[in-house]
């Protein structure tokens, strides 16, 4: 056999570099073509009205993506599903101690910007899936309302039971806020919004500048995503019209008190009015108030009441059928619903999204086919929670799990660097992606702008040297907080999320002022940034949907493990020094020897040191991992030395094996209190909802203090990892024996 | 010779435990002696009236505790200097463009507060020692107006040529502001109280709680005391009736630039009108407003006129004579001026160092004599530059430098922790007598307290470690901005400086709210901390005084100066590695690709980096330092262990010799550009004005890139350290010899 191998192997060195020069041609070609012109008037088709879930407008407008996509020759489809979705019937927020003021919960029209005097079809300010209520109660400031601003509030002697908290967005998933308040006994939650994070504080307040007005308010869902996002009431299942139902009492994401958002200009009173403990320094906003905790003398009146209503959603879905791979599915998708016009959330995604689509056509036009399936999808409900995205993916879990590659995820866009999370088995084909797309503003690659900025920013010598040599740029995990959740967490489907951002700051997040003027004055004004996005999702999906053998890679994804697990080594490690060291404080007496006794204080009692956990097996399993991985990139190595193409045939199988190497890292249990998420490498924390918590079993256990749980994750884990490796070994064999033929 | 120890050794041993006893007797007795009440009433009396230098009640004051100390039966004199005093004649600070808006600058009365409307006597807010000027100009924001905030405005292209600076207090000592702002072009300056510094971002403000309200304003002298304190016309010598004086157009401490303090409600209309580029981060203050820095929109007319006088002003100095070595000197002083009615500033300090006096003279009445002569003295002055002591100072300088052991100063006092700065070489004695006085909250040793809060503050696991094993904690260097200045950097007088702190926050530094009703509402509201410092600072001055062998040690003082030998290579070390770094990033691109291009930014050019320099001379002279200061204490400890009492004649010139460790750190020409300060090891930084630079001519030499100096001074502060080698060899060999006699 050997010596046919020469032969065999310069004819077959021929077919791929023509087969490579063709692919980079259609590339370049599919580069040319999205315009920042066509984004534009999408962006300000899309958001010209509010088009939240349920409005006449959000249908209108997947009608309208749908009638484009077919104008363009696509074939497409609407498909649409029956979810709960609360919309507000009364809200009243009142200071009622020690002086009256009611907050207006009002978003102002602003003269200049068009849009935003639509009332009539504005959604109020308020926080979908709160439960109704109607609460009076002494306020309590609570910072970010995370369990660690708990932690604090227990040093300083005050607690919320009984009491409404008054929480600023910002640190956590804002669902977060009123579960953990609930865990403390609250029995209301108010979330404003802090000119410190989002408003004067940053720069000018729109509509002079980008950053938030005093009277605008953050909407968003409050439902417990880290619990399961979707329809509450369809939990693991497609929320189809004859789907079972739970009631709306049995819904375990509701929250369990009553919430609503509020502006600065009205939490202003209210925070003013506390008296009790000076606010710890980093718990300070940017209001001109001393601010302090509470509780009270304020006393807030508090009511919430919502229409239960179950409304229609529609994910807008586009097929272009592979031609030699039509049963391996390349998916790409960004929402298209709003909280109210939404010019930036979701439309300058879904606008590029639809420009790659475009581009796509006018490919087909010119001959081209996709190996593989291509799958666009305009999700309706992600505001909410997630719904279309969601739905769709449990409503289809079986033919997904079989045949998705890859989910690449959208949504929103801005001016900058590119930003990147995903599955770390992708890590090395997007680096390759972004080494090939232009940034518009500097004129070179977006992957070289975002390395210098890892090198500026690098925080010590040794991320600096690595930001020098590290061949690819490490990306993010993913948590949650976009439609990427159901097929990474759920079905264990390789993703990414892809953004640009970071230059254009700003104030309009779910408010009436995230408009076409908006946009257009003070974030990507011109859309080059919108046309980036496309190139570089496009050649995503183009290279994926083309290339013979799935850019998949371990020795990142072994290399990147590897850090978690030293991380969660560390963490226990600093549990048990932390406890040591402050138990040791407690016997020298150095808190209440420290303390200024005018000021409240209660001190810290002493806890037993957290004891050394087995994390053998998973460093076992680590240890196989990156031996597969190792053996596979040889592989692949020895093909690209050897310029080898491989049959049809044998790279069906062998895709099918690396496809499954995502797959392999679900556990059918799912993680502890939260069956739906299934992935042990990759999940949103339960008290952080967009934040990540890599390796979350283990993780989540150590940080609760959980000791049998994180010894029994860790098994979980390594479990995991052993099945991928033996899919990643499995993939490496198979092309070995594949080239020795 | 040896034969005769045992029985000699045996005599004096029983002198000296009895000795020893009756010393901690006498101790032990002073500390019962200080009564808040008292302190109470003579901060009362001391700040019923505003007593700034010039002032009726000022000279009033002065003769008010001449007479007191005089009844309590001490020896008392007041010592008259006449010096350059401004004050207000003209004022106006108004924003002309884009809108009018006319600063107040006045304080208003407040109802509760009695004395805050003695409008009549209250000196108008000013900064002292302004030239005279009337200019109108654009405004530029400078934060704190120190010079790593001009690199900043470089790299955002901002030059303040031409315009009207406006910095916050903070940071550096205030005259440092107008003395960098002239150096950069700048012909006008305000200094205005951010309330993120001392406002409403820390608490309630007065009168509801002690913090500054937004029309108090920061009095305060701008003279470039780093150049040389005391009256500006008679630098160097006393300000006597016949001194040679300066024409004050050749006064160099004068500011080059008219200079005014704002309140932040006459700021923030000014801050609010400018545009330009938003303000780092870090810049920004709690002004409920964008920060932004300008050059204008706004435009600025300032004008300043005063009124230049020449004042008399009155030292109060008491002298308790030695009884055995009269012309040993222990000084110990305090201010007694004030800007306004400066309850706790000086009044706190004054009052505490009043009680000591009391107390000495009633042990006086019960017997005791010192040993060593003893000074107490309440300097006129202070606030506009150190004008009381420094004077005096100069006027003394022969006596003193033949005479002065130590000089401990006070100024203002309040709740919480023992602040020490000083002379290392006494950092070993004040930490011991910091181990007999009771915090009066915690009921445990102020030294305990101390080192508990170094526990607990701790940045890293080894500061921990040395904060719990160290047998001394550590204690500052001196910088200045208090009457200890002429004393140690002029005349190399050992120094130290106490104070109480920590605990009371508070705004009203320098306004006409530093008060009785404040300081008993919101400070050391019952006084028990006056009472702990006056047994703090009369136990020294009574171990002081009563020593046999003057209680210096020069291991901690070595290895104090190991440490700044260790940070002014570090800071070189530093200063090439960034250098090197930047030049990298500068050829690699970094700069120029992370910037925005919508935001104004000049990249930084390519340096040279910082040659190496010779340390060896310096490293050199303090291993001889390190030596002969492990042969000083092993030669006190073999005392100490055999219990060996020295014959007078013998601690006589041994303690002269010791009094000498001191003096020997001068070096003659004093440091470059400022010869006044002549102390090599300490001094005010040149552009911080109370920050210590510790190897100051090395540092600063380092720091301002004059690689030439930096050498040359390495070798003046290695010839200081050999003098103060061979000084304490000198006694060391001393002390062995007395012991083999």
């Amino acid at each position: 056999m050997n010596l046919r191998l020469p032969l065999l192997a310069l004819l077959l060195t021929c077919l791929t570099v023509y087969a490579q020069n063709q692919q980079t041609d259609w590339e370049m070609r599919f580069r040319d073509i999205p315009a920042p012109d066509r984004i534009s008037a999408y962006v300000q088709r899309l958001s010209a009205r509010p088009h939240h879930v349920g409005s006449a407008y959000n249908k209108d407008n997947a009608e309208w993506l749908a009638t484009t996509f077919k104008q363009w020759g696509l074939e497409t489809r609407i498909e649409t599903f029956d979810v709960l979705f609360p919309t507000p019937k009364e809200r009243l927020v009142e200071l009622v101690v020690p002086t009256r003021f009611r907050a207006a919960l009002q978003e102002p029209a602003v003269s200049v910007d068009p849009t935003s005097g639509q009332h009539s079809e504005q959604l109020p300010t308020y926080n979908a899936y709160s439960i109704d209520g109607d609460v009076t109660a002494p306020l309590v400031y609570v910072n970010y309302g995370i369990p660690e601003d708990y932690e604090q509030l227990e040093r300083l002697g005050v607690s919320v039971k009984g009491c409404i908290v008054i929480a600023r967005y910002g640190a956590s998933w804002r669902g977060i806020k009123p579960k953990v308040a609930v865990e403390k006994g609250a029995v209301g939650c108010l979330i404003y919004s802090d000119p410190r994070n989002d408003g004067y504080y940053h720069g000018d307040v729109f509509p002079r500048g980008p950053w938030r007005p005093k009277d605008g308010v953050q909407r968003g869902s409050v439902v417990d995503m880290p619990l399961y996002p979707g329809d509450p009431l369809t939990p693991g299942v497609g929320a189809t019209a004859n789907a079972e139902r739970l009631e709306i009492s049995e819904a375990k994401t509701l929250t369990k008190i009553p919430v609503l958002p509020l502006s600065y200009a009205d939490a202003q009173p209210l925070l003013a009015a506390l008296g009790g403990p000076v606010a710890p320094e980093p718990w300070r906003g940017a209001l001109p108030i001393t601010y302090k905790i509470g509780p009270g003398p304020s006393k807030v009146h508090l009511k919430v009441k919502s229409n239960w209503d179950i409304e229609t959603i529609y994910n807008v879905i586009v097929t272009i059928a592979g031609s030699v791979y039509p049963d391996e599915w390349i998916i790409r998708g960004n929402h298209h619903d709003a909280w109210v016009n939404g010019a930036q959330d979701p439309c300058t995604g879904l606008a590029a999204q639809m420009e790659e689509l475009r581009a796509l056509a006018e490919l087909m036009k010119q001959g081209w086919r996709p190996k593989r399936t291509i799958i666009y999808c305009a999700w309706d409900a992600e505001e909410p929670g997630l719904l279309g995205s969601t739905e769709w993916a449990e409503a289809h879990a079986d033919e997904l799990k079989q045949k998705a590659v890859v989910y690449i995820n959208t949504d929103s866009n801005g001016r900058g660097f590119l930003g990147v999370e995903g599955s770390h088995s992708l890590e090395e084909f997007i680096n390759n992606v972004a080494r090939d797309i232009i940034d518009p503003e500097k004129n070179i690659p977006v992957w070289k702008r975002s390395q210098l900025r890892q090198i500026a920013n690098a925080r010590t010598p040794e991320e600096r040297a690595e930001a020098r040599s590290r061949p690819d740029l490490r990306i993010g995990a993913l948590g949650s907080g976009s439609d990427y959740t159901a097929f990474i967490d759920h079905l264990g489907i390789a993703s990414l999320n892809l953004g640009y951002g970071g230059e254009d700051g700003g104030g309009i997040y779910h408010s009436i002022y995230d408009d076409f003027y908006w946009y257009t004055h003070f974030a990507d004004t011109d859309f080059t940034y919108g046309r980036t996005l496309a190139q570089t999702a496009g050649t995503a999906v183009i290279r994926l949907a083309d290339a013979d053998l799935l850019p998949f890679s371990f020795t990142n994804f072994a290399e990147t493990v590897r850090l978690y697990v030293d991380e969660v080594k560390r963490l226990l490690k600093n549990l048990q020094d932390e406890t040591k060291e402050r138990n040791r404080q407690i016997a020298e007496g150095v808190f209440t020897a420290v303390a200024d006794p005018k000021d409240p204080f209660v001190p810290p009692v002493a806890e037993s040191v957290p004891p050394h956990l087995n994390f053998a097996p998973l460093e076992n399993a680590l240890e196989t991992l990156t031996k597969s991985a190792d053996h596979y990139n040889q592989a692949v190595k020895k093909i690209q030395k050897g310029k080898i193409s491989l049959p049809a045939e044998v790279l069906r199988t062998l895709n099918a094996t690396l496809i499954q190497s995502e797959r392999a890292l679900l556990s059918a249990e799912g993680l502890p209190g939260r069956p739906w998420f299934k992935h042990m490498i990759y999940a949103p924390g339960s008290y952080t909802g967009y934040g990540v918590k890599t390796l979350p079993g283990v993780r989540e256990a150590i940080e609760q203090k959980r000791w049998n749980d994180a010894e029994a994750q860790t098994i979980r884990v390594a479990r995991v990892l052993e099945e991928a490796s033996s899919v990643i070994h499995t993939a490496a064999t198979r092309l070995e024996s594949a080239v020795r033929r």
